[in-house]
C-alpha cells in the first residue's frame, strides 16, 4: 500500500499535479464526445475453441527474440536476445526467453530421458522423469543471465539497442527438485567435492560445479512459468544455479558425476574465463554480480516529445536481493533513488521506476544498482581499470543512454 | 531458507529416511551403469533462428485449455479451462489461461483503440493506448477466477477432473495504470459513486463498479506475464479488479462512465447473482472468497502405486493473503497443515505441498484454506445450508477427491 501511495505522489509531482496528469490525454470538447461503438464490436470473433494453446496477438508480431548473423558460424552455436524494451514487470514469457546453444536443440522424448548420478556416491542412481517428479518440488523466481551478456560492450558502445546489450537475460518461476535431495538419495562419499554436469545435446555441454553450491540452492528444474520447460531451455530437465552464469545451468541434463576436483572442461578453461591484463585468466568466476539497465527509454523506445515520462528499468544481483537503484540524468554526476516494485526477491529481476519530466534537452541516462550485501554496480571505467579490455564475460558495468534533442536514444560510452 | 529446511526434513521423514528417498529411484548394479550418450545427442537440432517466438515442446501437446461442448450454444459464448493438474508453481503461462467470452474475441488494432472516461467528471477524456502507457505503471501478481468456477458442482459431484471443477482460474503478473490515476486526471465530481465499464466486444460486456474499489487497487492492464495481453484476455486493454469475480474484469475496455448509482446491467441482474432459497437474489457479490484445491493427485493425475507422494495444491482468497492450508486424508475428520511456498502474495495463488506415504488404502483427500482475515473455506454442506442449491456462482466449497485402491482418483461429494 505504501508503495502505491509513493507511486501516486511521485507521479502527480512529476507530472505537475492533477492538471499535469490530465495533460497526458487531450481534454475533449462536448461535441467530440460520442461514445459510439467501433467497427470491431460488430463482429463475432473467434470462440474458446480457436486456440487450445494461445498465441500473442498478430498485432504484436514485432515482439520477438532476435539474433545477430555475424556473431557465430551457425544458428546452432549462437544466441538470440530477449526484447527487454517491450516487456513489463519481472516475468519473461516463455516464448521470449533468450536462447544460447552450442550445438542446437535436441529433441528428447521425455519418457526416454534419464538422469544418471554416479562417481563418489554410495548408490549410483538412474532417474526417469517420472521418478524425479515424485520428489517434493520447489518453485522459485530467478533471473538467468549469460556470462557474455554485454560482452561486446567491454571496449566501448557497440550495439544500439537494449535487446542486444542486455537481452541475454530472462526471469521466470522455475519448478523442480532441490538437487540436494537427489544427492542425499545417492549418498555422498566423504571425498566428494565437485559435480560434473553433462547435457544431452550434441555439444555434450559439460561443466564442473562445487558441491557447496549444489547443496545450497540448485534445482533440477522441469518447469518454467508453470508449464514444462521449453525445448530450447533444456526440456525435459535443466539445472538451475541461482545467481550464477547461464552456461553452468546445464540444459538437457543427463549425467551428474561426483568427484574430488573440478574436471577442467573446455567450457571452464578455453571459454567462460576472464583474460586479465597480465595474461592470466580468472577461472570459475560463476557469480553474476549486481547490475541494472534502463529498458525505457532505450534505443528501441525513443521519446515521442517533451513532458512526462516514467523511466523503467530492471536490476538484479547473483548475491541476493536488490537494495536500491539510483538513476542519473547527467551521466553520473547526480543520482536520484528510483522506486523498487515489490516483490523484491533474491537472485531475481527487480523492476524499478522513476517519474521524470523531459524538457527537450540532451540527457545522459544511467542506472546504478546496489544489492543487499552492499555491492555497487561499477562504471565501465572502473571495470576496465581492474580487468583490462580483453574479457567478454561478466560485464556488469553501468549503461549510458544518450537522449538526443529529437528524442532518439543512443548507446554511448562515457570517458 | 527455513522453508527449504522444512521441505527436506518433511520429505525425508515421509519417505522413510535416506534409504526411502533412494527408493524413489532404482539402485543400479555396476554392470548396468554405462553412461553412453543417447541417440539424440548425435543430431544437430534447430538453432536460435528456429522460433523467434517460442512454443511448447511437441511432447507437451496434450497440455491445453479444454472446453465442454454441452455448456453453451456456441464457442463464442463459452469457456475453456486451465489444465491445473499439469501446472507447477503459481504462474499460469499466457497460452493456458482460461477464456470466457460472451460474444467471441474482437480483433482490435491497438493504434485505433480508445478509452473514454466521461459522466460525472470535470474533464471528459479520451485516451489512446500510447497515452495510457505514459502513465507510471504498476505490476502485480493476481489470480483471476470466474464467478462460475465450480458452479456445476453446487448440487453434487458432476465433472471428473480438476481442469473442469476448478480450471476457470489463472494467475499472472499484470501490468497497467492504476485506475485511480486516470480518474484523478479526469477529476471526479462529488456525486460520483459508481463506474460503468464497457467492453468493445460484440456483447458490449457492461458492469457497474463501486468507486471505492476503483480507487483502491484496480488496474487498467495492458500486459500479462511481461508481454502485451493476449487477444482472448482483452487486448489491448482490460480492467484488473483484484480478488473480485472475473466477469467484472471487463476486457477490451473502451468506456468508463461515472455515475451516482449502479446501472443494473444484464450481467449484474439476470446473470452473476446468487439465487437464494427464498427466491431472492444476492446481487453485487463480487468477492471471490477463500478457496483451495488439490491439483495432484487429481482425477487426471492418479497414483501409479504405493509409496511416497507429494500432495500439491493451490489456495487463494479475494480478501488478501492465504494464512494456512490444511489437508485431510480421511474426508475432513483429521487435518494436517500443509507447507506454503513463498512468495505468499495478496489476492494471488499460493502453492501448497504435503509430503505423504500412500499405503494403498482408500483415501478421501481434501484441502481447506484459511486467509489472513480468518475466513475459512466451508464445506459444500455448509454452503448449501445457507445458500441452497440454486446458485451457480461463488462456490468456494471444499473439494473431495476419492483415491481408490487401484490409484484412480474420483470427484465425490461427501454427505
Amino acid at each position: 500500500m505504501s508503495g502505491r501511495g509513493r507511486n501516486r505522489r511521485g507521479f502527480l509531482a512529476a507530472a505537475g499535479g492533477v492538471l499535469g496528469a490530465a495533460g497526458l490525454a487531450p481534454v475533449l470538447r462536448a461535441a467530440e464526445f460520442k461514445p459510439e461503438a467501433p467497427d470491431w464490436t460488430k463482429n463475432l470473433g473467434p470462440g474458446v475453441d480457436a486456440a487450445p494453446y494461445g498465441k500473442p496477438s498478430p498485432h504484436e508480431k514485432h515482439v520477438i527474440r532476435r539474433s545477430v548473423e555475424w556473431l557465430t558460424a551457425t544458428p546452432q552455436s549462437s544466441v538470440n536476445f530477449t526484447p527487454l524494451h517491450e516487456l513489463d514487470g519481472i516475468v519473461t514469457p516463455n516464448g521470449l526467453c533468450f536462447e544460447r546453444h552450442h550445438a542446437g536443440v535436441p529433441d528428447i522424448p521425455p519418457a526416454e530421458h534419464k538422469l544418471l548420478v554416479h562417481g563418489l556416491v554410495e548408490r549410483p542412481l538412474k532417474f526417469s522423469m517420472a521418478e524425479l517428479r515424485r520428489f517434493p518440488p520447489t518453485s522459485v523466481f530467478h533471473f538467468l543471465e549469460c556470462a557474455a551478456n554485454g560482452g561486446m560492450e567491454w571496449r566501448g558502445a557497440q550495439l544500439n539497442g537494449v535487446q542486444y546489450t542486455h537481452g541475454m537475460l530472462h526471469c521466470v518461476q522455475y519448478t523442480g527438485v532441490p538437487l540436494r535431495l537427489v544427492l542425499e538419495a545417492a549418498g555422498l562419499k566423504g571425498q566428494a567435492k565437485w559435480l560434473l554436469l553433462e547435457g544431452a545435446d550434441a555439444a555434450a555441454m559439460t561443466r564442473s560445479l562445487p558441491l557447496a553450491k549444489a547443496l545450497d540452492d540448485c534445482l533440477l528444474a522441469y518447469s518454467m512459468n508453470g508449464e514444462r520447460l521449453r525445448s530450447e531451455q533444456g526440456y525435459p530437465l535443466r539445472l538451475v544455479v541461482p545467481g550464477w552464469e547461464g552456461n553452468i545451468w546445464v540444459k538437457w541434463l543427463r549425467r551428474i558425476e561426483l568427484g574430488d576436483q573440478p574436471w577442467q572442461t573446455r567450457e571452464e578453461t578455453a571459454k567462460y574465463t576472464d583474460l586479465m591484463p597480465d595474461g592470466r585468466a580468472r577461472r570459475f568466476t560463476w557469480l553474476q554480480e549486481v547490475k541494472s539497465v534502463i529498458t525505457d527509454p532505450a534505443p528501441e523506445a525513443r521519446l515521442a516529445g517533451k513532458g512526462f515520462r516514467c523511466i523503467k528499468g530492471l536490476a538484479w544481483s547473483g548475491e541476493g536481493r536488490i537494495a536500491r537503484v539510483d538513476v542519473s540524468r547527467d551521466g553520473g554526476r547526480n543520482w536520484t533513488t528510483a522506486r523498487l516494485e515489490p516483490p523484491v526477491l533474491p537472485k531475481c529481476l527487480t523492476r524499478f521506476y522513476l517519474d521524470w519530466q523531459w524538457s527537450g534537452e540532451e540527457v545522459l541516462l544511467q542506472s546504478r544498482a546496489i544489492d543487499e550485501k552492499g555491492f555497487v554496480q561499477p562504471s565501465p571505467a572502473v571495470l576496465q581499470k581492474t580487468r583490462g579490455v580483453n574479457p567478454i564475460y561478466h560485464n556488469n558495468g553501468i549503461q549510458t543512454w544518450a537522449v538526443n534533442r529529437d528524442g532518439t536514444v543512443e548507446n554511448v560510452r562515457l570517458g
